[in-house]
């Protein structure tokens, strides 16, 4: 038996926010002094540290949980499968839904339940839940319906990613420019076809980590603030460093329990976080090997849809195998490491083989 | 092999408020218009129909990882295991942390990594993650753990369920008494003594039930009202129907998969949500077998401690097992039952052998 991804699906949201679009944010430091560069130059560094140009941003209207939904639909349309007969929903986000303008999240009912309201699923049998754990957590997902399936518990499970950091975002910090909206969503499969998942790793790094990424107040302290209104914050350098060194080691472990030869390693989807951080990643991973990077290893997106947290991997999988991405294709047999890091600090990754 | 319940620990809160600190509340209807009983005749009619005399809050200065972390450390101290161990932390909750007095709930890191923190564990190999599935999270906790026991990716996993409701509850709304905070914790283990779990049951009912249970607005409409600020609220009746109807089938489900007769069944951990109610779906689970329920089948909690969502069933299996409970011993050997309902609407079971 192996466990295989047999549908995808993803929601790229419709608004377009460029970079332009930042040039009048009164960006500050994080002690709420101004920073001693005009926004043309703030930009343009950002540009070449991030590699994104534009991010996308859900209509007022929508909601992670709708999102959700457009991409699950479409993935189930995508494998072909019955609807009522999945055995899980498993749903990563890390906000809930947060309406446009407000700022508490709503998680009750929890997400994976709206997606499979809104599927109209009417088995009870199919198991809908929530999983924080980061950006990595469709990756996770995808590691948790392995379990199940290998536990014999499930057959099918829909495994999905949404976020809309547009909604949790500090106008003020130029981090946010890295932050977009979207969803990716996949179906894993039980199937006696060879290939599939290989091998998997997980780790969670919280003893000096843990706050690396975190919910933290506005670099505006001046007026009219609110310490009871909380954004996404981030200490870019620590991750940077904290990435570089632990995710190639991540990735080479659980490379080398899949049994692949790193020769055979034919893409590497990595969680679009910023890249240059993903291309010291993927050079550090490689010179594990004793090897440089091959061309075109390392698929990515982040430039035109930015930074979407746990929708980035199952969006750009959705966009390879649905030739949407140029000179990036999937074909038959293709074996594909999938890594991911983000807040916890998480680590995760998977071989598969397509 | 089995699986294994192999410590257990809790936290109930400090701060006792009893019915009569409701005195002063001004109840109204879901339409904002006023209640037309006194309080004192709202107050024993609730106390009539939940059994719940008092409650447990936090102090102001807590938070839900907090209390997580308090239970997580008893538990693993009584099960005399490594922390550094430890395959998995599996934290169950449904607001992540709000704290006193803001609105804005906070899961960044998720609540597992900081636990993982504060218990200063420092093996990246325990994999901490969230699960959000409604009062029913720790027994789906467990059975997730169950999964990657079964799976061969894990032998030890903490699993933690906590909530701080009284955080997220409507002055307005007088099921507002029914909420209490707290925190229950277990350590799972990978067993080579028979017994352990021997069946569960998991269903997700979202088709019409996903907004029997929501996160909705204050039911004062009039004055200084703020749509964007909501509460934990609940269709009460439809949820009471609901319950009775389907619990005892999943109930049975699960003890018929176990192979155990009903006459071994010692004792039923029902999620304690409300007493009737309770009361109600043991004996329509005991008819289902043409039976009556035994006498103190059924260990009760809720009069002194409330409704803690996902820490009613840890905290009241550590009270039995450290004999804190008056006639509600639990002894080797012995058959329990497990069981939950809550928002998704979500209900789940499993069958323990002590």
């Amino acid at each position: 038996m192996s466990i295989r991804i047999t549908g995808s699906g993803s929601y790229i949201p419709n608004r377009t926010v460029t970079n332009l679009d930042f040039a009048k944010h009164v960006f500050l430091n994080d002690d709420g002094t101004p920073l001693n560069y005009s926004n043309e130059i703030i930009t343009e560094k950002f540009k070449q540290i991030t590699g994104i140009e534009e991010r996308r941003y859900v209509e007022d209207n929508l909601l992670t949980s709708d999102i959700a939904f457009f991409a699950a639909e479409k993935a189930i349309k995508d494998s072909g499968i019955d609807p009522e007969t999945l055995d899980y929903i498993i749903m990563a986000h890390n906000f809930g839904n947060v309406k446009s303008g407000a700022i508490q999240g709503d998680m009750v009912p929890c997400l994976a339940a709206r997606v499979k309201h809104n599927l109209k699923i009417k088995n009870p049998k199919c198991v809908a839940y929530d999983i924080l754990f980061g950006c990595p957590g469709w990756v996770e997902g995808v590691i948790q319906a392995q379990a199940y399936i290998k536990a014999g518990m499930a057959k099918k499970c829909l495994v999905i990613g949404a976020e809309t950091l547009s909604r949790v975002v500090d106008p003020h910090d130029r981090d946010t420019m890295i932050y977009s909206d979207g969803a990716g969503a996949t179906i894993i499969e039980a199937s006696e076809e060879e290939g599939g998942i290989l091998a998997h790793e997980t780790a969670s790094f919280t003893y000096d980590e843990a706050y690396f990424l975190y919910f933290g107040n506005s670099f505006n302290t001046s007026h009219g603030h609110d310490d009871d209104v909380r954004y996404i914050k981030m200490h870019g350098r620590k991750i940077y460093e904290f990435a570089l060194k632990q995710v190639p080691l991540a990735m080479k472990e659980c490379l080398d329990n899949s049994g692949i030869d790193i020769k055979d390693l034919k893409k590497i989807l990595i969680h679009q976080a910023n890249e240059k951080m993903d291309e010291a990643i993927v050079q550090r991973f490689f010179k594990l090997y004793d090897l440089t990077p091959t061309e075109h290893v390392m698929p990515m997106c982040i430039g035109k849809l930015g930074n979407s947290s746990v929708a980035t991997i199952p969006t750009l999988y959705d966009l390879m195998v649905k030739n949407h991405l140029k000179n990036q294709q999937l074909n038959k047999g293709d074996v594909v490491l999938f890594a991911s890091v983000g807040s916890g600090m998480n680590i995760n990754a998977f071989v598969y083989k397509m």
